[in-house]
Protein backbone atom coordinates (compact mmCIF):
# COMPACT_ATOMS: atom_id res chain seq x y z
CA UNK A 1 0.00 0.00 0.00
CA UNK A 2 1.15 3.10 -0.74
CA UNK A 3 1.46 6.59 1.15
CA UNK A 4 2.82 10.29 -0.47
CA UNK A 5 4.78 12.58 1.67
CA UNK A 6 4.27 16.01 0.36
CA UNK A 7 7.45 19.12 1.41
CA UNK A 8 4.96 22.10 1.51
CA UNK A 9 6.27 25.51 1.14
CA UNK A 10 7.35 26.21 -2.42
CA UNK A 11 5.00 22.69 -3.59
CA UNK A 12 1.81 23.78 -1.74
CA UNK A 13 2.51 27.21 -0.64
CA UNK A 14 4.78 30.21 -0.84
CA UNK A 15 7.92 30.73 0.92
CA UNK A 16 7.13 31.92 4.23
CA UNK A 17 9.98 34.11 5.66
CA UNK A 18 9.63 36.13 2.12
CA UNK A 19 6.40 37.00 2.46
CA UNK A 20 7.15 37.99 6.61
CA UNK A 21 9.92 40.31 4.88
CA UNK A 22 8.13 41.96 2.37
CA UNK A 23 5.23 42.63 4.30
CA UNK A 24 7.13 43.68 7.35
CA UNK A 25 9.58 45.53 4.77
CA UNK A 26 12.68 44.01 6.89
CA UNK A 27 14.69 42.60 3.89
CA UNK A 28 17.00 40.85 6.29
CA UNK A 29 14.38 38.22 6.78
CA UNK A 30 14.48 37.48 2.87
CA UNK A 31 17.48 35.65 3.78
CA UNK A 32 17.39 31.76 3.45
CA UNK A 33 20.11 28.51 3.98
CA UNK A 34 21.47 29.79 0.80
CA UNK A 35 22.37 32.69 2.29
CA UNK A 36 23.22 31.26 5.46
CA UNK A 37 23.76 27.69 5.16
CA UNK A 38 23.77 26.76 9.04
CA UNK A 39 20.08 26.14 9.42
CA UNK A 40 20.44 27.24 13.24
CA UNK A 41 22.57 30.20 12.53
CA UNK A 42 19.72 31.60 10.22
CA UNK A 43 16.59 30.98 12.94
CA UNK A 44 18.18 32.24 15.56
CA UNK A 45 19.31 35.93 12.98
CA UNK A 46 15.13 35.29 12.14
CA UNK A 47 14.30 35.21 15.81
CA UNK A 48 16.37 38.44 17.15
CA UNK A 49 15.45 40.64 14.02
CA UNK A 50 11.77 39.64 15.20
CA UNK A 51 12.41 40.19 18.44
CA UNK A 52 14.51 43.79 17.85
CA UNK A 53 11.33 44.79 15.72
CA UNK A 54 8.81 43.54 18.41
CA UNK A 55 7.46 41.09 15.61
CA UNK A 56 4.99 38.89 17.57
CA UNK A 57 4.10 35.51 16.40
CA UNK A 58 0.41 36.68 16.44
CA UNK A 59 1.48 39.59 13.65
CA UNK A 60 3.20 36.90 11.42
CA UNK A 61 0.78 34.70 11.80
CA UNK A 62 -1.97 37.24 10.66
CA UNK A 63 0.56 37.76 7.08
CA UNK A 64 0.20 34.22 6.91
CA UNK A 65 -3.62 33.76 7.16
CA UNK A 66 -3.63 36.69 4.07
CA UNK A 67 -1.05 34.71 2.05
CA UNK A 68 -2.75 32.61 -0.58
CA UNK A 69 -1.73 28.87 -1.42
CA UNK A 70 -0.28 28.05 -4.66
CA UNK A 71 -3.01 28.38 -8.07
CA UNK A 72 -4.30 25.14 -8.46
CA UNK A 73 -2.74 23.38 -4.60
CA UNK A 74 -5.98 22.32 -3.44
CA UNK A 75 -7.51 20.52 -6.56
CA UNK A 76 -4.53 18.80 -6.95
CA UNK A 77 -4.51 17.96 -3.29
CA UNK A 78 -7.66 17.19 -3.21
CA UNK A 79 -7.79 14.49 -5.42
CA UNK A 80 -4.12 12.54 -4.56
CA UNK A 81 -6.12 12.44 -1.14
CA UNK A 82 -8.98 10.59 -3.03
CA UNK A 83 -6.59 8.34 -4.27
CA UNK A 84 -4.29 7.27 -1.59
CA UNK A 85 -2.88 8.42 1.75
CA UNK A 86 -1.33 11.65 2.20
CA UNK A 87 1.29 13.45 4.87
CA UNK A 88 2.55 16.78 4.51
CA UNK A 89 6.22 16.90 5.72
CA UNK A 90 7.55 20.32 6.78
CA UNK A 91 10.61 21.73 8.64
CA UNK A 92 7.78 24.68 9.04
CA UNK A 93 6.75 25.06 12.41
CA UNK A 94 3.07 24.43 13.52
CA UNK A 95 2.21 27.69 14.57
CA UNK A 96 3.03 29.21 10.70
CA UNK A 97 1.40 26.39 9.00
CA UNK A 98 -2.37 25.99 10.66
CA UNK A 99 -3.55 28.95 8.23
CA UNK A 100 -2.21 26.69 5.62
CA UNK A 101 -3.92 23.55 6.58
CA UNK A 102 -6.72 25.19 6.89
CA UNK A 103 -6.96 26.25 3.13
CA UNK A 104 -5.49 23.05 2.40
CA UNK A 105 -8.39 20.92 4.12
CA UNK A 106 -6.47 20.19 7.12
CA UNK A 107 -4.38 16.75 5.87
CA UNK A 108 -1.98 16.12 8.28
CA UNK A 109 1.18 17.50 8.83
CA UNK A 110 4.47 16.41 10.59
CA UNK A 111 6.41 19.84 11.72
CA UNK A 112 8.31 21.58 14.22
CA UNK A 113 6.95 24.10 16.72
CA UNK A 114 7.85 27.44 18.14
CA UNK A 115 8.60 29.04 21.57
CA UNK A 116 7.08 32.22 22.63
CA UNK A 117 7.15 34.45 25.55
CA UNK A 118 4.64 36.22 27.35
CA UNK A 119 4.02 38.99 24.90
CA UNK A 120 3.78 36.65 22.08
CA UNK A 121 7.23 37.09 20.65
CA UNK A 122 9.16 34.47 19.62
CA UNK A 123 11.90 33.09 22.05
CA UNK A 124 13.20 30.05 20.28
CA UNK A 125 12.49 27.16 17.38
CA UNK A 126 11.93 22.84 18.86
CA UNK A 127 13.35 20.97 16.35
CA UNK A 128 10.65 17.96 16.55
CA UNK A 129 13.21 15.25 15.54
CA UNK A 130 16.10 16.09 13.44
CA UNK A 131 16.34 14.80 9.57
CA UNK A 132 12.39 14.62 10.38
CA UNK A 133 11.51 14.16 6.49
CA UNK A 134 13.73 11.12 6.12
CA UNK A 135 12.56 9.84 9.39
CA UNK A 136 9.01 10.02 8.48
CA UNK A 137 9.65 7.99 5.51
CA UNK A 138 11.70 5.57 7.44
CA UNK A 139 8.69 5.13 9.96
CA UNK A 140 6.39 4.57 7.12
CA UNK A 141 8.11 2.04 5.24
CA UNK A 142 8.88 0.07 8.90
CA UNK A 143 4.64 0.35 8.94
CA UNK A 144 4.90 -0.94 5.69
CA UNK A 145 3.77 1.53 3.54
CA UNK A 146 5.81 2.58 0.06
CA UNK A 147 6.45 5.93 -0.37
CA UNK A 148 5.99 8.31 -2.98
CA UNK A 149 7.54 11.66 -1.76
CA UNK A 150 7.51 14.99 -3.87
CA UNK A 151 9.57 18.14 -2.15
CA UNK A 152 11.21 20.92 -4.34
CA UNK A 153 14.68 21.70 -2.57
CA UNK A 154 17.70 20.53 -0.94
CA UNK A 155 16.49 19.78 2.40
CA UNK A 156 13.90 17.25 1.01
CA UNK A 157 16.45 15.04 -1.07
CA UNK A 158 16.99 12.72 1.66
CA UNK A 159 12.99 12.09 2.45
CA UNK A 160 13.19 11.79 -1.64
CA UNK A 161 15.83 9.22 -1.59
CA UNK A 162 14.83 7.61 1.24
CA UNK A 163 11.53 6.94 -0.80
CA UNK A 164 10.76 4.21 -3.43
CA UNK A 165 9.98 6.87 -5.39
CA UNK A 166 11.19 10.63 -4.78
CA UNK A 167 9.89 13.53 -7.36
CA UNK A 168 11.72 17.04 -7.62
CA UNK A 169 8.55 19.78 -8.00
CA UNK A 170 9.97 22.99 -9.12
CA UNK A 171 13.25 22.98 -8.37
CA UNK A 172 16.08 25.33 -8.24
CA UNK A 173 18.80 24.37 -11.16
CA UNK A 174 21.53 22.93 -8.62
CA UNK A 175 19.33 20.27 -6.96
CA UNK A 176 18.56 19.47 -10.79
CA UNK A 177 21.81 19.13 -11.74
CA UNK A 178 23.07 17.21 -8.41
CA UNK A 179 20.39 14.57 -8.26
CA UNK A 180 20.06 13.56 -11.97
CA UNK A 181 18.83 10.10 -10.42
CA UNK A 182 15.73 11.80 -9.19
CA UNK A 183 12.75 13.25 -12.12
CA UNK A 184 11.62 16.70 -12.04
CA UNK A 185 8.01 18.29 -12.65
CA UNK A 186 6.52 21.71 -12.69
CA UNK A 187 3.10 21.50 -13.22
CA UNK A 188 0.58 19.94 -11.16
CA UNK A 189 -0.87 18.10 -14.11
CA UNK A 190 2.42 16.55 -14.59
CA UNK A 191 2.62 15.73 -10.80
CA UNK A 192 -0.77 14.20 -10.93
CA UNK A 193 0.48 12.02 -13.77
CA UNK A 194 3.29 10.63 -12.27
CA UNK A 195 2.03 9.56 -8.68
CA UNK A 196 -0.83 7.91 -10.81
CA UNK A 197 1.50 6.00 -12.32
CA UNK A 198 3.00 4.97 -9.27
CA UNK A 199 0.04 4.20 -7.61
CA UNK A 200 -0.72 1.89 -10.53
CA UNK A 201 -4.11 3.76 -10.99
CA UNK B 1 3.70 17.80 20.38
CA UNK B 2 0.58 15.78 20.22
CA UNK B 3 -1.11 13.24 17.81
CA UNK B 4 -4.43 12.09 17.71
CA UNK B 5 -5.33 9.01 17.00
CA UNK B 6 -8.38 7.31 16.53
CA UNK B 7 -10.07 4.14 15.89
CA UNK B 8 -12.69 4.30 13.02
CA UNK B 9 -15.80 1.69 13.62
CA UNK B 10 -17.76 2.43 16.54
CA UNK B 11 -16.26 5.71 17.13
CA UNK B 12 -17.00 7.84 13.75
CA UNK B 13 -18.65 5.27 11.85
CA UNK B 14 -20.97 2.30 12.55
CA UNK B 15 -19.62 -1.15 12.05
CA UNK B 16 -19.34 -2.08 8.37
CA UNK B 17 -20.08 -6.30 8.62
CA UNK B 18 -23.61 -5.16 10.48
CA UNK B 19 -24.90 -3.25 7.80
CA UNK B 20 -23.39 -5.60 5.26
CA UNK B 21 -25.31 -8.78 6.95
CA UNK B 22 -28.57 -6.32 6.87
CA UNK B 23 -28.19 -5.18 3.63
CA UNK B 24 -27.85 -8.39 2.04
CA UNK B 25 -29.78 -10.58 4.68
CA UNK B 26 -27.10 -12.61 5.23
CA UNK B 27 -27.07 -13.28 9.37
CA UNK B 28 -23.84 -15.32 9.38
CA UNK B 29 -21.77 -11.72 8.42
CA UNK B 30 -23.08 -9.85 11.43
CA UNK B 31 -21.12 -12.65 13.63
CA UNK B 32 -18.12 -10.83 15.54
CA UNK B 33 -14.54 -11.48 17.19
CA UNK B 34 -17.10 -11.85 20.23
CA UNK B 35 -18.00 -14.57 18.43
CA UNK B 36 -15.70 -15.98 16.30
CA UNK B 37 -12.26 -15.08 18.89
CA UNK B 38 -9.68 -15.63 15.84
CA UNK B 39 -9.70 -13.02 13.38
CA UNK B 40 -8.29 -14.79 10.68
CA UNK B 41 -10.85 -17.35 11.05
CA UNK B 42 -13.84 -14.57 11.10
CA UNK B 43 -12.62 -13.15 8.09
CA UNK B 44 -12.07 -16.07 5.59
CA UNK B 45 -15.41 -17.45 6.93
CA UNK B 46 -16.87 -13.88 5.78
CA UNK B 47 -15.00 -13.91 2.79
CA UNK B 48 -15.99 -17.56 1.92
CA UNK B 49 -19.94 -16.14 2.56
CA UNK B 50 -19.66 -13.46 0.42
CA UNK B 51 -18.19 -15.74 -2.53
CA UNK B 52 -21.13 -18.24 -1.78
CA UNK B 53 -23.78 -15.63 -2.37
CA UNK B 54 -21.45 -13.86 -5.50
CA UNK B 55 -21.62 -10.46 -3.46
CA UNK B 56 -18.80 -8.30 -5.01
CA UNK B 57 -16.54 -5.83 -3.50
CA UNK B 58 -18.15 -3.22 -5.43
CA UNK B 59 -22.11 -4.28 -4.05
CA UNK B 60 -19.96 -4.19 -0.16
CA UNK B 61 -18.80 -0.30 -1.48
CA UNK B 62 -22.22 0.46 -2.04
CA UNK B 63 -23.51 -0.98 0.92
CA UNK B 64 -21.26 1.32 2.67
CA UNK B 65 -21.88 4.78 0.47
CA UNK B 66 -25.19 4.85 1.76
CA UNK B 67 -23.93 4.16 5.48
CA UNK B 68 -24.21 7.53 7.53
CA UNK B 69 -21.30 7.95 9.96
CA UNK B 70 -21.98 8.75 13.21
CA UNK B 71 -24.49 11.98 14.29
CA UNK B 72 -21.62 14.90 14.96
CA UNK B 73 -18.46 12.55 14.30
CA UNK B 74 -17.76 15.35 11.15
CA UNK B 75 -17.96 18.34 13.62
CA UNK B 76 -15.87 16.63 16.04
CA UNK B 77 -13.10 15.56 14.04
CA UNK B 78 -13.17 18.94 12.26
CA UNK B 79 -12.72 20.62 15.34
CA UNK B 80 -9.81 18.68 16.52
CA UNK B 81 -7.86 19.10 13.32
CA UNK B 82 -8.11 22.03 14.01
CA UNK B 83 -6.30 22.34 16.79
CA UNK B 84 -3.96 19.00 16.23
CA UNK B 85 -2.83 16.89 14.37
CA UNK B 86 -4.98 13.70 13.50
CA UNK B 87 -4.45 10.13 12.31
CA UNK B 88 -7.29 7.37 11.87
CA UNK B 89 -5.93 4.02 12.73
CA UNK B 90 -8.37 1.19 11.80
CA UNK B 91 -8.40 -2.49 11.37
CA UNK B 92 -10.63 -2.56 8.51
CA UNK B 93 -9.57 -2.26 4.68
CA UNK B 94 -9.08 0.87 2.21
CA UNK B 95 -11.46 -0.46 0.05
CA UNK B 96 -14.31 -0.04 2.55
CA UNK B 97 -13.28 3.02 4.27
CA UNK B 98 -12.70 5.43 1.62
CA UNK B 99 -16.36 6.50 1.67
CA UNK B 100 -15.88 7.37 5.54
CA UNK B 101 -13.16 9.07 4.76
CA UNK B 102 -14.88 11.21 2.23
CA UNK B 103 -17.79 11.88 4.29
CA UNK B 104 -15.41 12.68 7.06
CA UNK B 105 -12.89 15.49 4.73
CA UNK B 106 -10.01 12.99 3.83
CA UNK B 107 -8.21 12.49 7.33
CA UNK B 108 -4.85 10.27 7.08
CA UNK B 109 -6.12 6.69 7.46
CA UNK B 110 -3.87 3.97 8.12
CA UNK B 111 -5.66 0.55 7.59
CA UNK B 112 -5.42 -2.88 5.77
CA UNK B 113 -6.25 -4.02 2.50
CA UNK B 114 -8.31 -6.49 0.36
CA UNK B 115 -7.71 -8.69 -2.51
CA UNK B 116 -10.42 -9.45 -5.44
CA UNK B 117 -10.41 -11.79 -8.33
CA UNK B 118 -11.55 -10.75 -12.27
CA UNK B 119 -15.32 -11.34 -11.20
CA UNK B 120 -14.72 -8.27 -7.79
CA UNK B 121 -15.14 -11.24 -5.43
CA UNK B 122 -12.99 -10.90 -2.47
CA UNK B 123 -10.66 -13.61 -2.80
CA UNK B 124 -8.24 -12.35 0.21
CA UNK B 125 -7.06 -9.70 3.16
CA UNK B 126 -4.09 -8.60 3.55
CA UNK B 127 -2.97 -7.20 7.25
CA UNK B 128 -0.41 -4.32 6.26
CA UNK B 129 1.67 -5.11 9.89
CA UNK B 130 0.75 -7.13 12.47
CA UNK B 131 -0.68 -5.22 15.37
CA UNK B 132 -0.66 -2.20 13.41
CA UNK B 133 -2.44 -0.45 16.16
CA UNK B 134 0.21 -0.74 18.49
CA UNK B 135 2.87 -0.16 16.00
CA UNK B 136 1.56 2.97 14.61
CA UNK B 137 1.78 4.91 18.25
CA UNK B 138 5.37 3.14 18.72
CA UNK B 139 6.19 4.86 15.34
CA UNK B 140 4.42 8.12 16.16
CA UNK B 141 6.16 7.99 19.36
CA UNK B 142 10.00 7.83 17.54
CA UNK B 143 9.27 10.84 15.43
CA UNK B 144 9.03 12.66 18.96
CA UNK B 145 5.15 13.00 19.20
CA UNK B 146 3.00 12.46 22.16
CA UNK B 147 -0.12 10.43 21.41
CA UNK B 148 -3.50 10.44 22.75
CA UNK B 149 -5.43 7.21 21.42
CA UNK B 150 -9.14 6.82 21.45
CA UNK B 151 -10.91 3.36 20.42
CA UNK B 152 -13.90 1.00 21.65
CA UNK B 153 -13.39 -2.21 21.88
CA UNK B 154 -10.63 -4.21 22.49
CA UNK B 155 -8.67 -4.08 19.67
CA UNK B 156 -7.91 -0.78 20.49
CA UNK B 157 -6.09 -1.49 23.90
CA UNK B 158 -3.15 -2.20 22.81
CA UNK B 159 -2.81 1.18 21.22
CA UNK B 160 -4.64 3.16 24.17
CA UNK B 161 -2.34 1.82 26.43
CA UNK B 162 1.13 2.38 24.42
CA UNK B 163 0.05 5.92 23.81
CA UNK B 164 0.29 8.83 26.48
CA UNK B 165 -3.38 9.22 27.21
CA UNK B 166 -5.54 6.30 26.01
CA UNK B 167 -9.54 6.81 25.97
CA UNK B 168 -12.55 4.58 26.09
CA UNK B 169 -14.87 5.95 23.77
CA UNK B 170 -18.43 4.35 24.37
CA UNK B 171 -16.49 0.64 25.16
CA UNK B 172 -18.58 -2.89 25.59
CA UNK B 173 -18.65 -3.43 29.43
CA UNK B 174 -16.51 -6.40 29.50
CA UNK B 175 -13.38 -3.91 28.27
CA UNK B 176 -14.10 -1.41 30.83
CA UNK B 177 -14.06 -4.18 33.73
CA UNK B 178 -10.38 -5.13 32.09
CA UNK B 179 -8.64 -1.94 31.88
CA UNK B 180 -10.25 0.42 34.82
CA UNK B 181 -6.65 2.39 34.22
CA UNK B 182 -8.09 3.76 31.31
CA UNK B 183 -10.70 6.76 31.10
CA UNK B 184 -14.36 6.59 29.38
CA UNK B 185 -16.78 8.93 27.49
CA UNK B 186 -19.39 8.49 25.69
CA UNK B 187 -20.12 11.57 24.08
CA UNK B 188 -18.23 13.65 21.36
CA UNK B 189 -18.37 16.45 23.85
CA UNK B 190 -16.91 14.96 26.86
CA UNK B 191 -14.39 13.37 24.11
CA UNK B 192 -12.99 16.89 22.98
CA UNK B 193 -13.30 18.19 26.35
CA UNK B 194 -10.90 15.20 27.69
CA UNK B 195 -8.73 15.37 24.76
CA UNK B 196 -8.20 19.53 25.19
CA UNK B 197 -7.48 18.92 28.76
CA UNK B 198 -4.39 16.33 27.37
CA UNK B 199 -3.58 19.09 24.55
CA UNK B 200 -3.53 21.86 27.42
CA UNK B 201 -5.88 24.47 25.40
Amino acid sequence: MYIVCFDLEGVFTPEVWIAVSKATEINDLKLTTRDISDYDVLMKNRIAILKKNNITLKRIQEIISNMDILYGARDFLDYIRSVSQVVIVTDSFIEFVMPFMEKLGFPLCFCHNLETNEEGIITDYKIRTSEMKKKTVLALKKLNYEVIAAGDSYNDVAMLLEAKHGILFRPPKNVVEQFPELPVVSEYEELKVLISKYLEL
